[in-house]
């Protein structure tokens, strides 16, 4: 058998589904731009669907999440976690699921209601959501999200047990269909109302980390790792 | 006929659906709590149902919004919009969607990868969603998702022209069926590994904003209107 090279990667929104529609000016087509957002963000929202028949709905609750762009699935692999319990999150295993990562960079205040909007960095990803069931892949996935919210940290700690690997179910989604919309600059007005006088501008917006809080049985100095972290955090401009 | 009073709302999580399953001691259950929150927010998620059959799957999308708690659904009214040609907004009008406010407050850095967390404030509200075809009630809920950006903005701008109005979609979710789970603290980790030593601890998170930043167009100072919002965005602080 010869070996065959994967496809390569299509640029961002390749498909139907996941194809910008509206503000099409505003949809950003490099995969490290979606990297580069997915680094930075920290909280995904997670769309899966749950019940059955005509009481099929949609539920979107926060994850934190990790990336892995060498990983096993088509594109790069995301990673949510949860508890084996929580039955919206198992309940996806197999099913097309909607991951969106937004970043709020700012408030766009125009002359007219109608063209006030935000700048922002969004990434929508559907795929098939599938339950991570090899071991060593799931405790990679999870120091994965550990060090995704503070690099470093999971070399620093114990590893997880297998009462805690047990008890925590890691769902994998596949970078492979995806898109990104990005909006970074000021009002665009109407010209009638540039010329009818009146203040526009915008508001950059940006998440800032305030200095580490040790708990009450904490020795010594905040790590290295964790200082760097809010150092880092504490730089994240808007633009 | 009679006169009867409306039935009072429920505490928050009133049904099967949007019960909180996990982690039940972070329930909030006070209505305030959950106005508070969506008085914080500046970004929903919003999650649709789209194509047919065994394609359905969940889109996720970030909005902007506006809550109107005097607005006539039930346990008042979540305004959402878009452009009428934005096929996955008009047609969620009469299904059930999800529409999640979640704000970072903090990274919680436990001595186990198991017992790292975030502290936040998450509200997931369900609803039918309605199509709003009052003029009167859309051009409210324009004006109370601009000034939901910047308030008191919408009283210094033109109304919106019928073009303007005619090219927008709103959608409005009742806030009846809603529930909120929030985590403010430090970590909370296993006795042993406690007793092991090492650090753990939180880093808060904010958003902050910084001075507004005029366009090229604009006479004069900021208004004020502006100048306070900066203010009170960049005194919005995690706990």
């Amino acid at each position: 058998m010869s070996t065959v090279a994967p496809p390569p990667l299509p640029p961002l929104s390749p498909t139907d589904r996941t194809a910008v529609r509206r503000g099409r000016n505003r949809a950003v087509v490099d995969r490290a731009a979606l990297h580069a957002l997915l680094a930075d963000g920290l909280v995904a929202h997670l769309g899966v669907d749950v019940g059955d028949g005509a009481g099929r709905h949609p539920v979107v609750l926060p994850c934190a999440y990790a990336v892995d762009l060498d990983g096993p699935d088509d594109g790069g692999t995301l990673y949510v976690h949860g508890s084996v319990a929580a039955r919206w999150l198992v309940g996806a295993t197999d099913a097309t699921v909607c991951v969106t990562v937004t970043e709020l960079d700012g408030l766009v205040l125009a002359r007219s209601g109608f063209h006030h909007s935000m700048n922002y960095r969004s990434a929508v990803v559907i795929g098939i959501a599938r339950l991570v069931t090899d071991d060593a892949e799931r405790a990679r996935a999870l120091d994965a999200i550990v060090d995704h919210m503070a690099p470093g940290r999971s070399a620093t700690l114990r590893p997880a047990t297998r009462k805690e690997l047990a008890a925590t179910a890691v769902l994998a989604v596949p970078l492979r269909e995806a898109s990104m919309k990005a909006r970074a600059e000021g009002p665009v007005d109407e010209p009638a109302d540039v010329a009818a006088g009146g203040w526009a501008g915008h508001v950059p917006l940006r998440r800032t980390a305030d200095a580490a809080v040790p708990d009450a049985d904490s020795p010594g100095p905040v790590p290295a790792h964790v200082a760097a972290r809010v150092a880092a955090l504490s730089g994240v401009r808007s633009r």
